[in-house]
């Protein structure tokens, strides 16, 4: 792709469409501040040749006609929260930060809808909701920084999502600006549509690949008043992942979540945070949670998981009743990547997902591979969806080059036993730049190309995130 | 677009593929049977001039080349239920209908999906699930005669997508042929997946435009073991329509249904039914439903329901707790399209939806429509989702030719005051050839062409259901 390089003259104009205070340019730090995303791997890291803020649409529209005209790419940013190298601009070019863009324009209780635009944090969205009793019920686990323009574009996935499924089940409207700077609105506060194809639902985790949103559309459900949580510690790694499919399965309900932690995961969160409970013993712990308007059924579906488990003789059962109590548990479960990332100097956060009933077996798959290629992987991560997060940690007697040969393989490896599995290499975190180069591994060529002709639609020039998803 | 017409080579060459037994040709009524759905407008019907009766994917495969090569259009087909005219074959050519594969391939309790063939009967599915507890929660109310092919191409909805959502909630997995006749896998059985762009939510309600469905993978969801029916009976329209923002708004609930009948729909349905509840006084009825496995919880509900109808004073409550009962009355609610089509020789299904705060809005619009052009419009509808079903009757004492004059006007009168609401044309009956005239009063000149882009992308040669969505 023959991109043109961010000339003065370009900078000039994005100036004229901003404001000299919303462009960076020629200031490297600054710039390299938003090359890279929540990849660990730095290697990935790319600074984009100029950061651009627009304050409105009709900014985005002008930047992206100049960028389509000038044949410069352009990688939008939420907030940089990523895991998959989805707002690291690989071919340098423009970044288009949304983070002015962070205004909640309306609330509106008669629909039952939030309209937003993409900078909003999503907490922050949650802090105004919570006293209308109303929620946002498809938010990731990185609600306290990331925002809900990334969270759409990637189609995030989160810790409820077994009862209350993704971002793409509450996103109901979008104001999209296209590649070559036109503004498209697609749905609205409506419930249902089937008025020609979805490209709602094509937008929605397209990755900032096909549009960038300006404004969107969130459907509200009513907050749960009750909720019931428990952590579950358990000896080894079986006995607490078979949980999973029984308590789906047997169990003949559906909880809000169904959270596995392996040995590492559990230990090491548990000891970075100085945390009384006694999980030096646990070789996995289960964090379980029902929720509900309805304080009996909270409690029944609850004991029903407990009976689960207890089934397998757990080490101790912990439970939770209020927010505060349940968020104590929480705080160990989304401690769990912050400190991993702690212990070693390289490590890739993965985010496989198989069928439900194919969790017990993958995780088998990942210990033998652990032995395999003599490198840790702590697994934690959304086991009620089939959605986990394996964690390999460079060996620290393992030399870098040692690990960068390593490191492809063993994803290859992982890659194919999921599929084997019926899996596939992204559940919630995207392909971004990545995984693009393993796409191949789960989808044929003639899908690939599809996929490329539908870029191609919506991005002629391929100036919107080039260097992501494809190969 | 120049299509090839069906010549005997071409029959020839399909009884090779299908065998002499599985095409109908020449055969003037048998073909009939073929060109027409459920559109009340006869004048939409249109038989083709071939059909073809796969009995595998490798068939429709072949079917597909064949066509694609000659350039003769294909219009596949499920069991003829659809409202929009998607099945009907409007520039002749072969009907490719999925009547054959009628397979539910497998129910797989472990990871709780089922695959079935696109010419299972819904209700089929749904009798298999019922001993295992289970059940496909996305299911469009003509559920005894649909097909789940025709449901996922539709994307239907049905009487409890408040609650549970429409088709592509719980489609994981599809298997497709192309229009050209590539054989594609999409999703599986996971109920996570980011890898790549969502083509299977892009084929799913695609109306058949962009791939035939062989093989579909559907979640499954544990049967609700309890629920309570309300049927209740207002003297007029608006305290009845006036409970259904109330209800989800007030109420923090998403019940299972919320259905509104309107006068004429509810008192015609019951007569023909013959009911013995008392509808002679009754304005308007709404039918609400909870379930849940908790007991406690699906009561707690109801009496909510009940106190927010209640407040406005209904002539009658009625409370229904086993299938059998609440089965009565929604008898009542699935006769009105079947009555409400006997009271005129000519009439017009619509399917408009609105943010569910301006359902009391909408009634007010279309009862002035009905006004201004003299035409009774009954309505009724999943008020819950905002998706009601006006029914233009013509009056006896209107000429056919007055009516074809009058019908466009008021229907495009229709349209415009739902999209001033927010709304669209469409909830879950489609575009089909039905509608396809009056998509540019909902979307403008540029969506649509990107539409027509990602159509020229799947189906190049344009034979894939022509006629269908686009004008």
């Amino acid at each position: 792709m023959p991109f043109a390089p961010v000339t003065d003259s370009i900078v000039r104009e994005l100036c004229a469409i901003c404001g000299d205070a919303r462009v960076i340019f020629g200031d490297a730090s600054r710039l390299a501040r938003y090359g890279r995303d929540q990849v660990p791997e730095k290697h990935l890291h790319v600074p984009p040749e100029v950061v651009v803020m627009p304050g409105s649409a009709a900014e985005v529209q002008a930047v992206m006609r100049l960028a389509n005209r000038a044949l410069v790419p352009v990688t939008p940013r939420g907030a940089g929260s990523g895991l998959s190298g989805g707002a690291i601009p690989v071919h340098g070019g423009i970044c288009l930060s949304m983070e002015r863009m962070d205004r909640i324009l309306e609330v509106d209780t008669a629909n039952l809808v939030a309209v937003v635009e993409p900078g909003v944090v999503t907490n922050r969205l949650d802090e105004v909701l919570k006293p209308l009793g109303l929620f946002f019920a498809g938010y990731p686990m990185s609600e306290e920084v990331c925002t809900l323009g990334g969270n759409a574009a990637h189609n995030a996935g989160g810790g409820r999502a077994v009862k209350y499924g993704v971002t793409r089940r509450y996103i109901t409207g979008l104001e999209v600006v296209t590649p070559a700077g036109e503004l498209l609105t697609l749905g609205g506060k409506r419930f249902k549509d089937v008025t020609g194809y979805d490209l709602l639902g094509l937008l929605v985790g397209s990755e900032g690949t096909l549009g960038i949103f300006t404004r969107i559309t969130i459907r509200l459900l009513p907050r749960p008043r009750y909720r019931r949580s428990l952590l579950v510690l358990f000896d080894g790694v079986q006995p607490a992942i078979e949980t999973v499919p029984e308590i789906v399965i047997k169990g003949r309900m559906v909880p809000a979540s169904i959270e596995f932690m392996d040995r590492i995961s559990f230990q090491e969160a548990c000891r970075s945070l100085r945390e009384g409970i006694p999980y030096q013993r646990a070789g996995a712990a289960m964090l379980l949670e029902s929720d509900g308007s309805h304080e009996a059924q909270v409690a029944a579906e609850a004991r029903m998981m407990e009976s689960v488990c207890l089934a397998r003789g757990p080490l101790d059962v912990f439970a939770a009743d209020s927010e505060e109590e349940s968020g104590r548990f929480w705080k160990i479960r989304k401690q769990i990547p912050w400190t991993l990332k702690t212990l070693a100097t390289h490590s890739s956060i993965e985010d496989i997902v198989v069928p439900v009933g194919a969790i017990p077996a993958i995780i088998g798959k990942i210990q033998a591979l652990s032995s395999q290629y003599a490198v840790r992987i702590p697994v934690f991560g959304h086991a009620g969806d089939g959605n986990l997060h394996a964690h390999p940690l460079k060996d620290p007697g393992q030399t870098e080059a040692a690990w960068y040969d390593l490191i492809p393989r063993l994803l290859s490896d992982l890659y194919r036993e999921t599929a084997a599995l019926g899996g596939t290499i992204s559940g919630e975190h995207g392909i971004g730049s990545k995984r693009r180069g393993y796409l191949r591994l789960v989808m044929d060529a003639g899908q690939i190309e599809l996929l490329r002709k539908i870029k191609n639609v919506m991005d002629p020039n391929g100036i919107l995130n080039p260097g992501k998803i494809f190969d």
